[in-house]
């Protein structure tokens, strides 16, 4: 039995299409006649993603929306998406849901696969894009001296989660940044979504890019700043993370949070202090 | 809870992307920069495609090849693919089939999506593919006066599923006709895979088509004579069942079984005989 890493390594030694970037990144891309397709798949399975209990509305909401998130990351605009579904659960609020959130961000259905589940219901979502802006933004182009930004607080899925009526719907029908992310992309070194953490998924920037990240944690906005330590951690916010010219005038609001360092001994630098491990920092799967 | 026919139904309420095709056809088309590309996701489940026991190195080449064989029915050539991993079983076996498929059909992996599973295994692929002829091959076009055809024996995969040695890979390792179906995609009507059987296969066909196919039993070619009726009603073969003119020159070996008739009470004649119901013809997921 292997670990997600010990897989991705693995995979990795399969013939892979230039388009999956090693494995390293969220987003496959294709270019064909002049444009560039971005592709992302994402899973959600009972008891992993989800409690068996959730609204399976809030479900398929929440699978589509993660899956245009990395589109967002992308700058790209959504051409549509695939989905796998497994029958069996709540299927009349599982079709409620996708039709919210296909007709919020206006992403057609493009086909899919239907399947009787035994156990575990499992749904997954291929979502296709078209790039808007290029070259297309990715996590390993952030350039020394850049700042390093956030489009908005942190901590607001935690607290969603945890039940506080006002954060629920950041929980279970996170927002795709789509608008956003294509307003950003001309304008980006590098940009990923927030989907595991703050401070994990800017370690994996970092060593993406090949560079340091420096945050000040006093800057990054965070939904409760009595538990900031936590909101830095807990994933599912989708706010964008991006790098750009420090005085560049941003299209849309976002906070700077720290700066892109040449490459210390560790990738991350929290208030002076280098972070060389991931442990910790995010959720990680697997 | 709702069964397959009823979830496509409501899915139809959706907003469709003009390539879903009303969700009739196996594959979703986009046009894009002068090029049209094909999708396909199809998903394996433990207990429901495969035994708990069965070697993933079997599955993972399965579940490549049946993406593929969907490709092959649209006269594509392929892309890529997107895999949805369930870690948990012997995930080393899984790569290993992997390996096997993607370079016996030079199919380079794009990316994907790993996720821990509990209780039953759950394996996706989505298919991309590229248009080699236009207009792409649909069940819908088959023409009054042309042929049916067949590119070979059915029943081949239930004799390996029994165990038969000499049928093994036939169940558990199908080709995908990839060759065939790019020879054949311009001079085809309707194409479709042989995925459920091959007579519930043609009843479909025929109903996209809005056409009655007409076929003679005895024209079929099955791997065991003795056992004709079961190995027309078995799935699992991957041949391509095709329309086209009948006496055009085919470029692949393929047998003439019957012929497109105006469409009339039923959708599929066997032998003179009008099938009105679908059951009993094949395998109907669900």
């Amino acid at each position: 039995m292997m670990d997600e890493t010990e897989f991705l390594s693995a995979l990795r030694t399969l013939p892979l299409h230039p388009g999956a970037r090693q494995l390293r990144d969220d987003c496959a891309l294709i270019e064909i006649g002049g444009e560039t397709l971005i592709f992302n798949h994402d899973t959600m399975t009972e008891d992993v993603h989800f409690r068996p209990n959730a609204d399976l509305a809030d479900v398929a909401y929440k699978l589509v929306a993660i899956n245009l998130s990395d589109l967002a990351s992308k700058g790209a605009e959504p051409v549509g998406i695939l989905l796998g579904h497994s029958l069996g659960g709540n299927d009349g609020r599982f079709i409620e849901g996708l039709r919210e959130v296909t007709a919020e961000f206006s992403v057609p259905l493009m086909g899919g696969d239907t399947v009787a589940a035994t156990g575990a219901s499992t749904y997954a979502v291929t979502a296709v894009g078209r790039a808007t802006s290029r070259p297309v933004p990715s996590r390993t182009s952030a350039e020394i001296g850049q700042g390093v930004f956030v489009t908005g607080p942190v901590g607001r899925a935690m607290l969603g989660f945890e039940g506080h009526p006002e954060h629920l719907a950041n929980f279970n029908r996170p927002r795709p940044r789509l608008t956003e992310g294509r307003a950003l992309a001309p304008l980006v070194g590098a940009m990923m979504d927030v989907s595991d953490g703050l401070l994990l998924d800017a370690f994996r920037l970092a060593n993406a890019s090949n560079v340091s990240l420096a945050l000040d944690s006093t800057l990054i906005p965070v939904a409760d700043p009595a538990r900031a330590d936590e909101c830095m951690r807990w994933g599912d916010d989708y706010e964008l993370l991006f790098t750009a010219a420090r005085d560049v005038r941003l299209p849309v609001a976002a906070t700077r949070i720290g700066q892109v360092e040449p490459r210390g001994f560790a990738p991350l630098v929290l208030d002076g202090e280098p972070v060389l491990n991931s442990a910790g920092l995010g959720y990680s799967h697997g």
